[in-house]
């Protein structure tokens, strides 16, 4: 294969998106060829945007048994990500599914399990993975610079959203439309980057979460929540849609040190010697490590994330490159905002791995009982969504 | 009445401190007379440093019946400062007692009860309330500038303390001892602050201890406590003893915006219309409310924040000054201490006002089944704690 001819499933917001890059030869590579949508509105807007050498379709399905494709990049509502690549997986296809996994992690773990069962190349579009910052505090972690980690606390309390953007769509901040909010919408990359920069493995969790507070909406948009991870050390993840200006600071604690990241920068306290070493020999009663203020260097962020990501994948699937977001990891930041949820409902801790089913039958009984209209989304209308996602 | 004479029961590490400054005339009005201590070594220590006119008593009893002072300065092991401040009111004497209030919210609600039934001015040494930071925060907020508040997020993890300092005295760090770990110990002031800058009244809390935690001692020196308040709002407290070099950053976000206390200064992000009304009005999809990044002056940061929370109590024994830090407030940072440890044993929710038996109840069962060492404070040793309270 000399070029990777692909597909884009929903040609909304995040479709477009990706269409744009792959129209201007932004991956090299990577050629698109096709792509489908249920609206024809969208279909037609797409082909006059990006080419009348496009393939449309009407249904997904047609597209993944048309020949015309060697991957796809699916781009539909939360809820069908995963139905949607095991379908394509299924058809042969490598796939790039956008954020997030899907909305229940027993959905993804089918999916996981199709990607297993096939040879395909399964990525999941993690493009804050090529952040520097967080992808210079994993680097930071993984060489053993921190030593062991203590403490995580990220405070992500700048996903500013009005009611005005509620309203814009009738799926948005409801059960049945979106399957939750801040925690399924706005967080997961924080979600993913909380668990990918460390490494560590919850064991179990405790979560308050807060439905509709200050906007009419179903969903979460307050959310605390606490962790205590296997090796010992524990965490805190705080997060919200209505609080101006908000913040954004992720604090790493560890034997050796601090990490934070915040207003764009890495700053890095470093210990001379551990603090274990520390507290086994000082003997002067009042003291503390000697402590290394260090502002790290990281690259400057730039743009092209997204395509930084879809040229990982089509490397991985022309030349076996190594995937920075494989889609089996999708599952991860999802069990975590599974979690934040069904520990509120249940009013009680939930162990690590969650009760999945438990998880998705409480879903469902909200999405039942849901008093919200529930217009599933649509791709009737798309919104600038530059610089959101 | 020309000049308060006072007494400090109690001379070892506090007490000396506030022996010094009185010696030295630096609280107008105030002079000091007597000290009460149960070690004779303590006591011929006091009289050679603070001069051989000090009447010494080895019972503070004797010292209150003396007529020799008017108010007392009470620097004991926490479990004693409400039965001494209830001794001395009773025996008609102005009472300044130590941080924390004690070590339950039961004997510390029967100091207040005897304060409220007595006419002698009552204070705690809260001299943290003094901080021109915490100060200006608490001003801010009471004069509407911040809007009603939203969360409070408060990350103390710099009270670095190692196995050496928990060594130094058998007491410490033992539930006989002082009765608590970081919360007891270190945390007063904060926890005195995070209620007093913001008045919120704390509705329920959740809150997770880890008890010798890199430590080799029985007490808290972990903990991350949730709560939520009456008005709707919730907030984070995260200390710990073993990180170095830790965190101290207090934020409080409201309608209009955010307060910042982080590396000795004060932040305001200042909204140009509240939040609510932004959010009633807009009708853009994305977009937020306007914000100012505001350095909030502050006056320089003194020292002898201590001698002024004495000179305040003079003032109010000699002129009616209104007291900065009133004795009975001691009790709302204490039970919300209490509350974090009583949701960790009880693994459930607390509600305020806490059910204070089953608290003390829960501290006795530690105490009788501590294998830790219990030798009771003595006042053997000083350690140099300048710095440090």
């Amino acid at each position: 294969m000399e070029k990777v001819r692909l597909g884009i499933v929903g040609i909304g917001n995040m479709g477009s998106g990706h269409a744009k890059y792959l129209t201007e030869g932004a991956v090299k590579g990577a050629v698109l060829t096709a792509v489908a949508d249920s609206s024809q509105v969208m279909l037609d807007q797409a082909v006059s945007k990006f080419g009348s050498h496009l393939k449309t379709y009407s249904s997904p399905d047609e597209m993944y048994r048309s020949g015309e494709i060697d991957g796809v990049l699916i781009c539909t509502p939360h809820f069908d990500h995963p139905t949607e690549a095991i379908k394509a997986l299924h058809a042969g296809l490598h796939v790039l599914i956008e954020k997030p996994a899907g909305v229940y992690t027993k959905q993804v773990r089918e999916m996981n399990e199709a990607a297993a069962a096939s040879d395909k190349v399964f990525g999941i579009m993690y493009n804050q993975r090529t952040n520097p910052l967080y992808a210079k505090m994993k680097d930071i972690i993984s060489s053993g610079e921190l030593g062991e980690v203590r403490r995580t606390n990220w405070i992500i309390t700048n996903w500013y959203r009005s009611q005005s953007y509620y309203d814009m769509g009738g799926w948005r901040g409801t059960w049945a439309g979106e399957g939750g909010g801040v925690l399924i919408n706005q967080d997961p990359h924080q979600l993913d980057l909380w668990q990918w920069t460390t490494g560590l493995k919850p064991k179990r969790m405790r979560a308050f979460c807060s439905f509709g507070k200050h906007r009419n909406i179903e969903v979460e948009n307050d959310v605390t929540a606490y962790v205590e991870y296997e090796n010992g050390a524990s965490g805190v993840f705080v997060t919200s849609t209505f609080e101006a200006p908000g913040t954004n600071r992720y604090e790493i604690s560890g034997e050796r040190g601090k990490l934070v990241v915040e207003d764009g920068k890495l700053t890095f306290w470093r210990l001379r010697e551990s603090e274990t070493e520390f507290n086994r020999t000082f003997k002067g009663g009042f003291g503390s490590p000697e402590c290394w203020k260090i502002d790290v260097p990281t690259a400057e962020a730039q743009d092209g994330e997204h395509q930084r990501i879809t040229q990982n994948w089509a490397d991985a699937i022309l030349k076996g490159t190594k995937l920075l977001a494989p889609g089996v990891e999708g599952i991860n930041g999802l069990m975590l905002s599974n979690a934040m949820l069904l520990s509120t409902w249940t009013n009680d801790w939930v162990d690590f791995p969650i009760n999945e089913d438990l998880f998705y039958e409480k879903l469902q009984e909200r999405i039942r009982e849901s008093t919200f209209q529930k217009a599933p989304a649509e791709g009737g209308k798309v919104v600038d969504l530059k610089g959101t996602f």
